[in-house]
């Protein structure tokens, strides 16, 4: 059973869920990853023809061509938060925490096992964000859960357990702290200034220039200001929309094929590196919100956090977002 | 040179510190750290005989044995904020920045190469100690100084560029966010019971055992309800005192070997995993507050997160707190 418990002491919330040790790929405490030999790839569950290694099929895009889908969502195998559980108190009365409720879901973003997200056809990256867009519409409805978080890890030192092209999202029943941070600081410059501040900010940025990428008929491509790692980029919606549930169809079409560029741009300029996307979207009750604005932040995983991050929670970017964003340019 | 960034849409803080991005053993972009085979090691700077590849030397520890020191503070080669730099504003009107300015030191913890922390003698791991509390109160005390961080890196996974057994202490022209918000929680805290939030966790942590992992003269180890990672533990001091530097002579030699005996039991229990450690004390201007407690947070690096983890804040810890506590005390 997993639990969300939080630290009395800070504040700070945290996912005990036991049940995730089991995961493969796991990073093993006796022999550290970086060190150990690659294990063999034992039989894939999001391939075509192993579904009765799948916890079940939530739903599936149908396509023409074998094996009759395109994109499948499944609910994760071993799940952060569950949705049976309820979202009670635990611990009660010296510390405070819940119990894990929550839906954990997978996106197989293709059949084919060795397909890169940059690889696929207009309509098959189309599928895919159309698919992000309707599972966070869906779970946001759910009772009981407050915010959605989409999310891809990509090679194994970004957390990606299995190599088969996928996503994930999950569902929780609060608004975590750096969601609620963020709600708060955009609302608290709309109340001095009167205007989104992200709106602002690629105003800014956009007149600007050194940091943009690429600009598509709806979103900006960018290295933002203060990028936390090398080759941080956002894509961004040019019109104001307070959460991703707000996009439209239109707006997704070019949201996928600005996402395929932009992860085309990263492995011509790094070669492959190993990264983090998430969609940063406001939490229950944002919905048109004049003061908030959502992005798909992508995060290489090129750099190692130590023991200054964890305490300061201040990253180190060893690399100019300038010159980062240059190079990405110059990728495309 | 190097800027500290604020992100005007989220508030969060970041060092720009290209100078960084030169440091051995990085993660590789091109071919990320875990597939990629171990290179040979270059001449060490931090053993004896080698101080020519040093940029100075701050204090040492003199000791009667050969080399004639047994600690070392050194000025960090590839500094993440520089003295010689002025906290003054760049990138205005349209963006918040400070030049990088700070002070980033080493404490070479043994002129012993391949010392471990958990192998040094009492003698040596209280200078050790002694050598951590002297250049806090030190670094506090510089202009324009706001807080320090001491921190470790312990393994390649977990940040370490060098074996050779050392700290790092960073001095910051601003409280981190993550300090500053432990400190705004902790006096909220405060003002609704009139206790210390930490003091009243240790009492209940001392009451219930079940996370406890060994209790010294002066401190508490445990393994925190609320822990992030697996085998996470905190060294508490049971007197209250808000910061590091309230710590007397007596209890920092108390805190040496109960930190001697936490890393001895991380390595009886795991294996000698990677991790860091870090100090988390208050910043400038809160020596003596009622409601502030000072720990050391040891978090040993098991686990690799991923997009979730990047987006909503909140850790997911495979691991029991109660089972990782007792497998710490039967490691004992």
């Amino acid at each position: 059973m997993s639990e969300l418990r939080q630290d009395r002491t800070t504040g700070a919330w945290v996912i005990v869920a036991p049940e995730r040790g089991r995961r493969p790929r796991q990073r093993s405490a006796a022999a550290p990853a970086p060190d150990r030999a690659p294990e063999p790839e034992p039989p894939c569950p999001f391939c075509p023809g192993n579904e009765h290694l799948l916890p079940g099929i939530v739903e599936e895009v149908s396509a023409a061509d074998p094996p009759g889908w395109c994109v499948r969502v499944v609910p994760n195998k071993y799940p952060a938060l569950r949705p049976e559980l309820a979202p009670q108190p635990l611990h009660a009365p010296f510390h405070t925490a819940l119990e894990g409720y929550g839906v954990h879901e997978v996106v197989i973003e293709s059949p084919r096992h060795r397909a890169d997200l940059d690889s696929l056809s207009d309509p098959e990256i189309s599928a895919v964000v159309g698919a992000y867009h309707r599972r966070s519409l869906m779970l946001m409805r759910k009772p009981g859960i407050e915010a959605v978080l989409l999310f891809r890890n990509n090679g194994r030192s970004a957390g990606a357990s299995l190599r088969h092209p996928h996503a994930q999202l999950v569902a929780l029943p609060l608004v975590p702290p750096r969601l609620r941070a963020m709600t708060d600081w955009a609302r608290q410059r709309h109340r001095e200034s009167g205007r989104c501040v992200t709106c602002e900010e690629l105003d800014i940025e956009r007149a600007d220039g050194r940091r943009l990428v690429e600009e598509s008929a709806h979103f900006l491509l960018l290295v933002p200001f203060a990028a936390t790692v090398p080759f941080e980029m956002w894509l961004a919606p040019k019109r104001h929309q307070a959460g991703f549930a707000e996009a439209e169809a239109e707006e997704l079409a070019d949201l996928g094929v600005l996402l395929r560029r932009a992860l085309a741009r990263l492995k011509a300029a790094l070669g492959d590196p190993p990264y983090n996307f998430v969609i940063e979207s406001p939490g229950k009750g944002e919905e048109g919100a004049a003061d908030q604005h959502w992005r798909l932040r992508i995060a290489p995983d090129t750099v190692i956090p130590g023991g200054f991050e964890l305490g300061a929670g201040i990253p180190i970017n060893p690399s100019k977002p300038e010159d980062d964003a240059a190079a990405l340019r110059a990728a495309g």
